[in-house]
């Protein structure tokens, strides 16, 4: 336990003296210890070489700990995926905080914890912070932007513009777990069973097969669900998503919780799975290599890629109709990541 | 002006869905057009070579708009400036907003063109970015986070552990001036004339000394102030910095309000200098390069660095008497920055 002059974040914390040195040694540095970080300059010094990725994400879920995660797991997973996702290695990440005045200090170490843990087990290096205090009712709680620089591996660009009528559409785990689960707690709501939340870093899934076999593109369906995701990249590339609804990797309970809620699994977000497109002549192995790893145990060819009207995706239901799959409008779920 | 559906910032922009497409489209890639953020990938990518700086701040100032600057300025500035600190040129910027529901959008047009500005008169690329938006109450109006990556072009690592007894403390420009006009702005004070922010950019300010004579180490003074640095930079290198009152940079009307309102001027927030710590032999040299730019006319060498006590920071007052100045307790002034 840190050894601070209060248990409960004080505006002072944030302003720049001796209290803000107090909280980054006792909390921040014993907990992220790294030499870069230990230098406590404003900013962190880094060599890199050849391509990199450069990510940022701003976290404001509430509740901020739910089943399968919380803020801090979330925090480091999100921005890892974002770099994953075009093919590169996650290795330094920033780290910024937004607290409001009175948190408890029990809580922030919790965060902090779990930050430290998630980063270890993805081996990312927290190389440069920030610490801010509002006053009460300034913020909820407590926010935290984290953002990363990942070393690109993979040996072509994946992106959009390369995929063609054919491709073969992936999804890499069960579907709408995280916005369930963060919904649920928030709002005590019992199903009967438990979410958990699908939050997962996806380097170590994705990253290896990029060696192996040729993956064209890949999207983490985080806010707005796959449904939007797959509007994106249609639109990204022209071509129309079809997608057949009986191969969707999705949990009785999701689904049975969704119905509930009036909500599709389609466009709940989720924190580790992946979107991949790939040729249909290499589907098969990509996913022999995803079912090899846990996190890809569940995944599915799910569709794939037509000519047709430019930028739709289009949902086979299981009663074999034909429907237009649209982006989320985005009313749904705020403060889900 | 955006084409949105609505005139104030609704929940629904920050869900990941077609309506904060249609933000990020409408809003903020016209201002901030770049090809890689138009790419709208969830990472950027960017070749880099070399020894990189990398650092990250987030932006809660309150007011928005305060004499000689914004947040948005702020948010450009700051950040950049931790690279530069480093001896780093700031080539490309992050950039997240956490959004109150219901923030007028004008207003964040505003800030955006702001950042826009800034980013464009700093030769700063914006290449990835993030949007959230929370519930009405859950923020005060808009956070900002920035991180950025800098490529480091001077020649020896600025650090702390080459100070030695002897070199000169150079301030940049007059102290105390952004705190303060973010201080009188938000408490609607008059002191009868307006005092405006310092709020800059200080890489062409900086790096072109850089090349020209060797600086050991530079830190920007913000929150927390001169003394708050200085006993930072006196704790890093186990020196005494001994400054003298009658040589700092401080308008008279700094003094004034500073008076009027209790707070020294040393333990105000600056947003657009720097602290500088060179060999006596290349003071000279440094300050008449400095003075060359309009951001450095009025540089000062403030004091010397001595051996003694570690840790600490003396001023020798006006009146030739010498206190202890020690780091702000942080108690003053919160949501500076």
């Amino acid at each position: 336990m840190a050894k601070m002059n209060s248990r409960k974040v004080l505006l002072s914390w944030g302003s720049g003296g001796s209290s803000m040195h107090q909280l980054i040694k006792e909390v921040l540095l014993k907990k992220l210890n790294n030499p870069v970080l230990a230098e406590l300059a404003d900013s962190a010094r880094l060599t890199l070489r050849g391509r990199m990725a450069f990510s940022t994400d701003s976290f404001v879920v509430s509740p901020l700990f739910f089943p399968g995660g919380d803020i801090g797991k979330l925090a480091v997973c999100g921005t890892a995926n974002d770099l994953v996702m075009l093919g590169a290695v996650p290795e330094y990440l920033s780290l910024a905080f937004i607290v409001e005045e009175g948190l408890d200090l029990a809580l922030l170490e919790r965060i902090v914890d779990s930050i430290s843990r998630q980063a270890k087990s993805s081996r990312i290096k927290i190389v440069t912070g920030d610490f801010k205090v509002v006053e009460k009712g300034a913020c909820d709680k407590i926010f935290i932007n984290t953002s990363g620089i990942g070393r690109i591996v993979a040996d072509s660009d994946l992106s959009a513009r390369s995929i063609r009528p054919t491709d073969k559409i992936i999804i890499t785990g069960n579907i709408g777990r995280h916005g369930l689960s963060v919904l649920a707690k928030r709002k005590g709501l019992d199903f009967g069973f438990n979410i958990k939340s699908d939050c997962a870093a996806l380097g170590d899934l994705l990253l290896p097969i990029l060696k192996k076999v040729q993956i064209k593109f890949m999207r983490d369906p985080t806010r707005g669900g796959v449904a939007t995701t797959l509007n994106e990249i249609a639109q990204a590339c022209s071509l129309q998503m079809l997608i057949e609804e009986r191969n969707l990797p999705v949990s009785s309970q999701v689904k049975a919780a969704g119905e509930l809620l009036g909500i599709e699994p389609l466009y709940i977000a989720n924190e580790g799975i992946a979107v991949v497109i790939c040729a249909a002549g290499d589907a098969g192995r990509v996913l022999s290599q995803l079912k090899r790893h846990p996190l890809g145990r569940r995944a599915r060819i799910v569709g794939e890629v037509r000519k047709g009207r430019a930028g739709g995706v289009i949902l086979k239901t299981v009663m074999g109709a034909q429907r237009l799959l649209d982006m989320s409008s985005g009313e749904a779920l705020p403060r889900i990541c």
